[in-house]
């Protein structure tokens, strides 16, 4: 099964990234066919910032190799590489109605925001619609924001199918089970746009004072404290066993402990957790040239299979001559 | 000067495109460089039969090296042949407002007319704004119809050109000296979308019977006549030089010639006109190994040219990392 998915390219990723999705798209390496692409072109629909772009594109790259995406077993490209996706949204924009476009969600979100209505906002879903048809993707993860836009593929690559005859995959949406909300520091959702992350590349420095930051309630360190409303604990379980988890919560309930010490053994666990992939990072970004080979051929596999689509693509509308 | 000049692939030929716009784009080849393609990735927007666009595309491209189109002196290439322009396309999009591009009156028409609305159809505009700066054209020769989308272009140059440093030559649109109105054969402006048209290379046979139809007045035959309100006088004129037209025009005033006479005139002259035209057509449709190889010379040309902008374009918005 070909299941395909897209990174934006925005900034440092925190462990809320990694635990609701990276570790499951790293997972699924070893029982399917992983396509995996930073979308740069994607990103261009709100950052006009060249250096800021290169930066989170390299960023991501690194992050996604480091954390144990493996180039070999999966397909994994910048979106940007592979140029080809552009020509197959402009013929997709032939099939993807205005209304259908005006009544996503995300575009309407984008307005309400603020941000000034140009075409890259509007025409996005056929850009990711293009994505996932591209490839014959046969399932794309989304999480419930990025439903409607893989309705919107469907849509489009039905109407393309009816028009021209059988071509596209129509991908299925692939909703991951839920998994158990990381909170953020304030014990909102841990969200960039929350400003509540804790970052899984930061130093320890930086990291420290986050966790330091953390909410916690002003129960006196003699009294008991019921784990499952502490914030710190809430997070400090993603990187403890089952037996850990019961562990430490004994000695919540028990009284005696303040939440000073478990912050100190948060930052001591997630170090320890992230380190072996910090090192993996702290290799590579001494080598970059080893991070464009490595892309290089990322983009030549991705555009073996993109070249496939798109020739049979140009052959049924009439482009060749 | 770079002049460039879209052709939409839009079926045959007519005189009314002959002496309205051909014959000066074939002109333009002696003093300045000139840009013309065959724009098959537009007729998508309204081209849903592959065998219909593959043909036009064929047709298109036999009738402008059939006319006289240079293909040494010019750059001459289907539009699809280079889909950096998608590429390009694609990055404008990002400063192309929606409501620019809603304001569009060639979008608005087509609604009208009862077009479903797809994203084609409204992101048409920004295609054309990224054919004519991928090449970086001083001017563009555009009618009445087209000057809005010029100004489009140009508004999108603008803020690119703001936002990332200057980047696109601001394109003038050239419009050309009033040329006299082409009469169809019922007396409306000749446009295909009446279907009064007298085609350059159709046959002698049905070549007459549409100029037997030519739309007269009843004015018998031995009294005198007016030739600035006969359609034919004003279509045959146009193969006539002055003292011909003089003298012709005094045989309808002196009375005693019948329309017929001067139908069958304008047939022996249109037929002698494109005589020279339509053997070559009739050397070049026998010979499409080398129509293609003529076309893969214009891709090169043109794709030598789009690159160089491509290329500073993505380095500029930050698609290399």
């Amino acid at each position: 099964m070909r299941v395909l998915s897209g990174i934006q390219p925005s900034g440092s990723l925190h462990i809320g990234n990694y635990f609701a999705m990276m570790r499951r798209m790293i997972e699924f390496q070893k029982e399917h066919q992983l396509f995996c692409f930073i979308v740069n072109y994607h990103a261009l629909t709100t950052v006009t910032d060249p250096n800021l772009l290169k930066e989170n594109t390299k960023n991501a790259i690194l992050d996604f190799l480091s954390l144990g995406l493996d180039p070999d077993k999966s397909i994994f490209w910048v979106q940007g590489d592979v140029p080809e996706v552009t020509e197959l949204t402009w013929i997709l924009c032939n099939h993807a109605p205005v209304g259908l476009l005006e009544r996503a969600h995300s575009y309407k979100d984008k307005l309400a925001k603020g941000l000034s209505a140009h075409n890259g906002l509007f025409s996005y879903p056929v850009l990711m619609a293009a994505d996932i048809l591209l490839y014959q993707a046969d399932a794309v993860p989304v999480g419930k924001d990025q439903k409607q836009h893989l309705e919107i593929t469907r849509d489009i690559a039905i109407k393309f199918n009816n028009t021209y005859g059988e071509t596209f995959v129509l991908p299925e949406p692939w909703i991951p089970e839920e998994t158990a909300t990381v909170p953020g520091v304030d014990g909102q959702k841990m969200s960039k746009s929350y400003g509540n992350t804790l970052e899984i590349f930061s130093s320890k420095g930086q990291l420290k004072k986050k966790v330091m930051r953390i909410v916690t309630d002003s129960t006196p360190v003699e009294e008991p404290k019921d784990p499952e409303k502490c914030n710190v604990f809430n997070i400090i379980r993603l990187f403890l066993s089952e037996a850990e988890q019961e562990e430490l919560a004994a000695r919540y309930t028990a009284g005696g402990m303040g939440y000073g010490e478990v912050k100190k053994e948060l930052l001591a666990r997630m170090w320890e957790y992230f380190a072996p992939y910090r090192e993996k990072r702290e290799q590579l970004v001494n080598d970059m040239g080893y991070i464009h080979e490595v892309m290089k051929k990322g983009q030549e596999k991705a555009r073996a299979i993109a070249t496939v689509t798109l020739d049979d693509v140009r052959e049924k509308v009439g482009l060749n001559y």
